[in-house]
């Protein structure tokens, strides 16, 4: 009886595993994006934090990609063998090198701060939401790492004998230079890093990230390094240390440099774990030590793991999907994931941050968010945030409206602070009108209108949109000005945002006027192409054209990260417009088609992630988009490193994913309205927030026998005849039913 | 009636004039020392200030004299001809490159941040105790400054347009880099450079200086520049700012780098001024402020130069000398006022300092001194000022055994609490012992023995005294050591004031043990050559010898910074005995006189500094040393730029004349005792402090028809038969007066 009862325990045990194992947040992945140049990291985070912890690999000559022969934009990649430490503020899924600073890295025996020599490999990688383990081969130590809102929490289990972590202040990711250390005592360095430069831009925006280390065992030895410059002449005759790292040992002096870094040394006599807390803060030190302790204290690196993955697993049950394989279920969640790392928190806990531009500390009561890369997010990111975390995107408005105060103009591709100018377009605008149409109003909407009017209208000295003169004379951005078709199409979206929104507002005028200027990128339309082709500035067009030129990033008259097939239908406010131009429904079909077929579609990058939705706008075609995307997501989002297309661009490609598995996606940025496509789960129920929706959850179900497409579509048991649904209509839905044939 | 009135007070106040022109403080002229490697500077500095100004001319090609090219340990060359700005912590006379940084630079027009393209020639420099001024030619700016102990105070005058002042943090005359800056407001900035690396040693012990900078009219602009590395390889491409200046307009964030500055610009329409204040401190920015709110606050310029300037007066003042030229009374007074600059204080106003090594932030109730270049001031400076200023040597010797409590160890040339080890011997001992046996007693003698027989006895890792094993078993360090025969005859005299000490102290086995260990220098006399010669390890001697051999600072076996000349007679606590090893009187005689005859005599480093007194030890030859010191003094000490025979040596060279124009000299470091010879004043009056000694002032009167030699001597009227004298005696008489034939 004994023996049954054991059994009957284990059972009870084993089911109690396997209903853990099914929560959303042990879905997620984090190496999914780690290759292929998606530029995630595998590190953890919590849910928009300011703090996050990446394995460091992308410096010295055994990687494959190296961070300084190569532009390169993440601090991890998966492919790569040589480990340098584990950098302590990090972005996800951008394009340029940034962050990726203040590294961690343990090592045992003699000191050795050279990072190409202390570098290892490692081994047994282990990433969860919020967790992130390995063994580092050389020293046999191994790594383990959480991360709460504004701190990484970092434990490492060492072998008897001399222990070093070393925290290097000089190797990294951004481009920038500079630190300052201090060691506070034998348990606490406190400093700072230089950050900025992002994308080769603006260097004179460069800014500090502050920090302070606590270690859970006080060291034994402790120490500064700094390595100078190299002299020259007669002086390196007289520095017998000219070029070397000076060692400080038991220096307690602030040190600056550009390449200096702090050690805490230990001798074990048996295997020994030291945890190491790092509070960041963009304000100062101070800040940086309130926010480690006022959010990790004395807790265990177990319990700020429980509460950051408890974090993760609440968020990400606001979307429940049923059916479908593991892997769609951690294609699925990791994509959600990483949505929700960027914007992120930049404000400490006690609400300071530095304001946009000047870096005056300000204070909030609520979420200054940060990381807006809203060429790329503008797109549907903002759209899912509406939709299943409505507060949050309140908040991330508030947070841009919060810039325009401070900075007189609404951000364009914003981070930390800075505005880095990235891109073109004016998205915010977009962004703005979407959330508000889509109900989300506990924002200041006549401000955000004002912002808009001035980034929209001012000719002069408009930081935001260049090229404005000729864009409102002729319609159109001239040659003059880089990328300039795409720029017209960017500005005509942005313009219908407005238009929309002054609709909604009641100035009819303003209406009118913007819906007008939203459609001017039909003077660009040439009839013999089918396609967008660029002006000069006497408006005659500009010789050569290839429509083939610019794929793959290379430079192109016109078009900015992409060729001419992958703007053609970037028209998503006026698809009805354009299909007449290009020859109605046939036309429009055949040139859209054909872009799939001759391989001009490129899933890695933003202009044209929405082609695939388009056949929804010519009526009996629309099995070619369920097909499509169904094609596009199996093919592209894998469960695996390489299971992003391309860069994810602070979320934007997961937020393709994650609509498209669900059957709908956000198909004209700024208008509160879905296309319908075939979900890839059975049962999608999304969570609602009270405060903004009427109904608590929003339910869609997918019937079927076959995997065919779509037979039916039904809201509320109601036949809805249309491959588009108003979000009004959706979220006040029950049910959203597709059946397929 | 009227006009007389007027011509009357005109008389009177061209009196009162000449009233002023007659304080001691007004003969001081910054500018000795300033040519001629002496390495003194001509700016502003309050007695024993931590802050001080210098123009700083050493930087760039239009200089004779450039510190990238040579060694070159000043921040400023009288001959030199370009400036490119006014350094705010300066050292005196010393010979390795250190300190010379935060340089304030006026300019005017566009912004240029480069020093070699901003700097400028200059005129119509003025320099005084406390003051200095010039106008700058290239923008038409007249620069003044002065100096409280612990703030410099600049004052611009600038013409109409657009006005400038840069805080450069890149530039300096030290070896170290890095700094940080941050702009507080339009009226203020603050940050901190590293300095440290004297003489190209200990790169480890570098530390910051950290300081705050008040500006009298808030700045239209202002801003930070920060030039990174140049990048080479592929990143150099995209970067359209590679090697260039970053410009960081109205930044209020912090800079780290190693070639940052700050600015405030200013659009004056009428010639206006612009006072900074800048105040220092070697353990934090806040202490930096409160130094400069508590010592100047809202003073004006003028106030602070008229407090500085009665503070030299006052201090001046306790040596009173009548008669002589006034350039005798200026080349005396200088020399007194350079003898009051280094030990300068350390602590600020609060009585926080950094301890030495540690940096720990401690703090005292009185002055904690620093910059103890004691290998050269061991043998006068310190008997200068138990003289004149007692209490601030007895605060000298209570900053040295704190630093033997915060350390294990007395200081060796201790500066800005790193010990440098510069030099060789163990000079502390000297200092304390003759402090306390001419009656400064007010200190821990104890504390200061048991510190003294540390560095004399332990064996063992000793950072003091290398080549300590075979100094106490053979009597002689070892060619195995450096300067094996200078730092022997060092050990002896530190013994032998151990020893003395040790008598004081009634510990009578020290006293014999240490007064045989101080004769040990016996056993380096050669017969044949009457020189003292290296001896290797196994005890004979090293071969090949040249006495000639060392000098001008060239390497020599057995001798530091001099030959087998220079260093015979520095015996000074065994002159009897060296005596008899040279054949008595007349062998001394005529190896001493062959010295001066051979040129071999070097006045302007400290080994035979005393060579010219040692003929007061040979009965009727006493005359040679009062021709000779009276030669040397007009010879190599006068009132020009060229005036002090070379490196002042935190003011050995100036404590040497000061005494030889008294009329007598500290002749035995450690020994309470004084030579004499002849006044080159009529009158010398010295205050004494009711404090340590019982009469009020002490007088030396010269009587003399002719410039003979001594005639008689007195004290108090009786005849001294001597021409040595005890302190005692000496400070106990009213009168020493000084016949000449």
């Amino acid at each position: 009886m004994r023996q049954l009862k054991l059994i009957v325990l284990f059972v009870i045990f084993c089911n109690q595993s396997i209903v853990f194992a099914q929560q959303p947040a042990d879905f997620v992945n984090p190496f999914i994006g780690t290759s292929n140049y998606g530029a995630t990291f595998p590190g953890p985070i919590a849910p928009r934090g300011m703090a996050s912890i990446s394995p460091f690999n992308v410096a010295g000559a055994p990687n494959k990609l190296e961070k300084d022969s190569q532009w390169l934009s993440n601090p991890y990649v998966h492919e790569n063998t040589f480990l340098t430490g584990f950098s302590q503020v990090n972005l996800s899924g951008v394009g340029c090198p940034e962050l990726g600073v203040i590294l961690l890295m343990p090592t045992t025996g003699n000191l050795e701060t050279n990072h190409l020599r202390y570098g290892s490999t490692y081994t047994n990688e282990v990433a969860k939401a919020g967790y992130y383990s390995t063994q580092i081969d050389k020293y046999n130590v191994k790594g383990e790492f959480t991360a709460s809102k504004r701190v990484g929490v970092s434990k490492f289990t060492f072998p008897k004998g001399q222990a070093n972590v070393l925290l290097n202040l000089g190797l990294g990711l951004t481009n920038e230079q500079g630190a300052m250390v201090q060691v506070v005592s034998s348990t606490e360095i406190q400093g700072m890093r230089s950050v900025g430069t992002f994308c080769y831009n603006s260097p004179e925006a460069a800014y500090p990230v502050y920090f302070v280390a606590k270690f859970s065992k006080p060291a034994d030895r402790f120490g500064v390094w700094k390595k100078p410059d190299t002299y020259k002449g007669v002086e390196a005759q007289w520095m017998p240390y000219n070029g070397k790292n000076r060692m400080m040992e038991q220096s307690t002096k602030m040190v600056v440099g550009d390449s200096i870094g702090s050690y805490f040394s230990y001798n074990f006599e048996k295997t020994e774990t030291v945890e190491v807390k790092i509070g960041v803060s963009y304000v100062s030190i101070e800040n940086a030590r309130e926010n480690l302790e006022k959010e990790t204290g004395n807790k265990s690196f177990d319990a700020v793991y429980k509460e950051t993955y408890n974090e993760w697993n609440e968020l990400l049950s606001k979307i429940k999907v049923e059916g479908g394989t593991r892997d769609d279920k951690t294609v699925f969640y990791t994509a959600l994931y990483h949505t929700l790392i960027h914007p992120n928190t930049l404000n400490d806990f006690n609400g300071e941050y530095p304001e946009i531009k000047t870096g005056k500390i300000a204070k909030t009561d609520g979420t200054r968010y940060t990381v807006f890369s809203l060429w790329d997010t503008y797109r549907n990111v903002h759209q899912l945030m509406s939709l299943a975390y409505p507060k949050q995107q309140s908040d991330m408005v508030k947070s841009m409206l919060d810039m325009y105060d401070e900075n007189g103009w609404l951000p364009k591709w914003e981070l930390n602070s800075t505005e880095t100018f990235t891109m073109v377009g004016d998205p915010a605008s977009i962004v703005i009108a979407d959330t508000y149409l889509k109900g989300i109003r506990d924002f200041d909407v006549q401000k955000a209108y004002q912002a808009m009017l001035k980034s929209a209208d001012q000719i002069e000295n408009n930081p935001l949109r260049p090229g404005l003169k000729d864009y409102i004379e002729k319609g159109f951005v001239t040659t003059e000005n880089g990328g300039s078709v795409s720029t017209t199409q960017e500005y005509n979206a942005a313009d219908n945002a407005i238009a929309l929104l002054a609709n909604e507002l009641g100035k009819k005028d303003d209406f009118k006027r913007f819906k007008n200027r939203s459609l001017s990128y039909r003077k660009l339309f040439d009839k013999n192409y089918k396609l967008l082709r660029p002006r000069v500035k006497d408006g005659s067009l500009y010789e050569p054209f290839d429509p083939n030129a610019g794929a793959n990033f290379t430079e192109n008259v016109g078009f900015i990260e992409g060729n001419a097939w992958q703007y053609a239908f970037m028209i998503p406010h006026d698809i009805i417009g354009l299909k007449k131009l290009m020859g109605g429904d046939k036309g429009f079909t055949n040139q859209l088609q054909n872009i799939f077929d001759t391989n001009q579609f490129d899933m890695a990058n933003e202009p044209d992630i929405a082609y695939p939705y388009l056949f929804n706008y010519v009526k009996g075609e629309e099995w070619r988009s369920q097909k499509l995307v169904e094609e596009l997501v199996r093919k592209h989002f894998k469960n695996t490193p390489a299971g992003i297309p391309g860069n994810d661009d602070t979320g934007t490609m997961s937020a393709w994913v994650v609509y498209s598995m669900m059957g709908f996606y956000p198909i004209a940025p700024g208008e509160p309205k879905y296309t319908i496509t075939k979900p890839l789960f059975d049962k999608i129920t999304i969570q609602l927030d009270s405060k903004y929706y009427k109904k608590s959850e929003l339910v869609i179900e997918k019937e079927t026998n076959s995997n065919g497409k779509i037979k039916q579509i039904e809201v509320d048991g109601k036949t809805h005849k249309e491959y588009f649904i108003d979000h009004s209509d959706l979220v006040n839905a029950k049910t959203l039913k597709i059946s397929l044939e």
